[in-house]
């Protein structure tokens, strides 16, 4: 298995990509491929007193680096020899089995689409961050690639939900739950009653498990393994989780810096406050994983250190063998809606 | 001030009902009428050790009670006699100024708009519960009352929130920001799109504060006064808030758990960690109120307890005080959109 690294994309890069890689290249039973400046990277490598590439380890050079501020949609035509779209032609091109980058989620998007396509018969791509829950850990898809859906959409994302958490994540038989407003089949929009519909069918088949509505409170508690929202409500849904923790960790620290006995207390409870500040942070949990496209295609997020990029390729090579594009070419007839069929667009 | 309160409605009906209004009207300088079976609620009050009415407080008597199960869309007609029918009804013929509730809310909803009627020129009512965030609190507009919405109701939770927050809150020039998925104002759905543009002249005009987009994420980090969203994205972020806060409350009773010295620190920390967790519970802060109703309308929870009650009938005399319906109507010119112009439906 070879993974194919953005060198230059995140706002620690080279510097923390290379030390992740090199740590995943000693570690992971994994073939790597660094792709950007390799003046950069060969610099970047001697800071961690590294003189020579590790075995297994390749760098491949591209001189631009798209920016932050790129347009999405221009990239691939304005940034054609940047890391990015460098390293996704070669993943197009088969000379890697997937690709990471922590450069622009939305650049990383459009030009994944452009250049490695969609698995045919997938609508569209959706992005599906791992969640901490009182149960574990739960997929989230989408979670902000497509604002806009329609009911076929969230089936599509509810079966590579589904399969990605079988098998990459090895959940048993996942929990398939539709975000919504309420328990009844009756409850938000048209969009989540077709949903529902279409959801309801497929679990009779036996392709999915379908528990029906979760609702946003019973999400953090657990209530399903797969969450399947439109990108607009499931980015409320993350970003809400995440912005609700930081300010619990904030009430926290006043807590036990109030006086000498609860100062005391901080010390005690240290490792334990630790580790729920990082379980919170979804972000430690490794990138968030683009499904919908032919190879696998991991988002680190743009302040990864050198464990979130080891924790991306780990990720990486979890996807490869879990083999999406497999599973749903096996499945494509089910998740396909014939076009009149379609209520929305 | 007479306000008006249904006895029977909630898990703790009549007892916790009665109770919190007997506190309330020795408090608080309101008259209060409670409506329910009568025999049920004076031996409610025997059970408190009161044998005749407190001064200002009165029964109305009414012998059916609305169920949890009744549809929403039949209670004016099925339940004529019920409490919360009977109650809308008084306080539409102007015998009361506020009403409260902890019965049904899509039967409160559906029976306040058609018994007391929509403010005019108010296209639909909305639900605003009050937040806690890093910087105090902010209104959230809607949350559920509204699951697809057009611009134009946007618009007009946005002043409604506003004026809410001003008038009856005490907050000086509400910030008031769009529920979005980014801060950009091409962000969103065309619902969000449109809606910026409108909230961004009404802006101009000094009618409300208009901060921009809000991501979900800062709203718990206290970014605006009012978050204005459809009615589905806002139970998403309010759920998500509650489930969340649920999740690390019993992480952090596990930490304290874990040996004696973090159980000791348990008891350093208890009182710190009580008020953080009464602060997550909205509830505790009152009821919801409806907005766009005539007249106030305060949704408290299903499981109010003597002290949501209380709490439930200060924020109705504050409702009152601040009398939207007055600052509604001084506007309707400037949050109406002529119907050609709108964009959904």
């Amino acid at each position: 298995m070879r993974i194919i690294i953005d060198a230059m994309g995140g706002d620690n890069a080279p510097g923390a990509i290379v030390a992740g890689a090199v740590r995943a290249a000693r570690e992971l039973d994994t073939e790597l491929v660094l792709v950007g400046r390799g003046a950069e990277i060969l610099q970047a490598l001697e800071k961690q007193g590294i003189a020579t590439l590790p075995k297994g380890m390749e760098v491949a050079n591209a001189e631009d680096v798209v920016d932050m501020h790129d347009d999405p949609a221009t990239v691939v035509r304005k940034r054609r020899d940047s890391s990015m779209v460098v390293g996704l032609r070669m993943l197009a091109e088969e000379k890697g089995d997937a690709f990471i980058s922590a450069g622009s989620t939305g650049a990383l998007l459009s030009a994944a689409t452009l250049i490695v396509k969609r698995i045919p018969g997938i609508r569209r791509a959706a992005m599906a961050p791992v969640l901490p829950t009182a149960a574990g850990r739960c997929v989230l898809i989408d979670c902000g690639a497509n604002a806009e859906c329609t009911p076929e959409f969230l089936l599509q994302f509810a079966c590579m939900g589904a399969f990605y958490a079988k098998r990459s994540l090895g959940m048993e038989t996942p929990r398939v739950g539709l975000l919504n407003i309420g328990a009844e089949d009756t409850k938000g929009t048209e969009l989540q009653r077709e949903a529902h519909r279409l959801l309801q069918q497929l679990s009779e088949r036996g392709t999915i498990r379908f528990i029906g509505n979760v609702e946003a409170r019973d999400v953090p508690l657990g209530a399903a393994d797969v969450v399947v929202a439109d990108g607009f409500s499931g980015n409320i849904l993350l970003k809400t989780m995440e912005g609700t923790a930081k300010f619990m960790s904030a009430q926290l620290k006043s807590i036990f810096m109030r006086n000498l006995l609860t100062k005391l207390s901080a010390l005690f409870c240290r490792s334990g406050v630790q580790k729920l500040r990082r379980m919170m942070d979804y972000r430690e949990v490794g990138g968030t994983p683009f499904l919908g496209i032919t190879k696998p295609i991991i988002k680190a997020h743009g302040s990864s250190d050198e464990l979130a990029i080891y924790n991306a390729v780990r990720q990486a090579a979890d996807a490869v063998r879990g083999d999406l594009a497999a599973a749903i070419g096996e499945n494509l007839e089910q998740i396909t809606v014939p076009k009149e069929l379609e209520h929305v667009e």
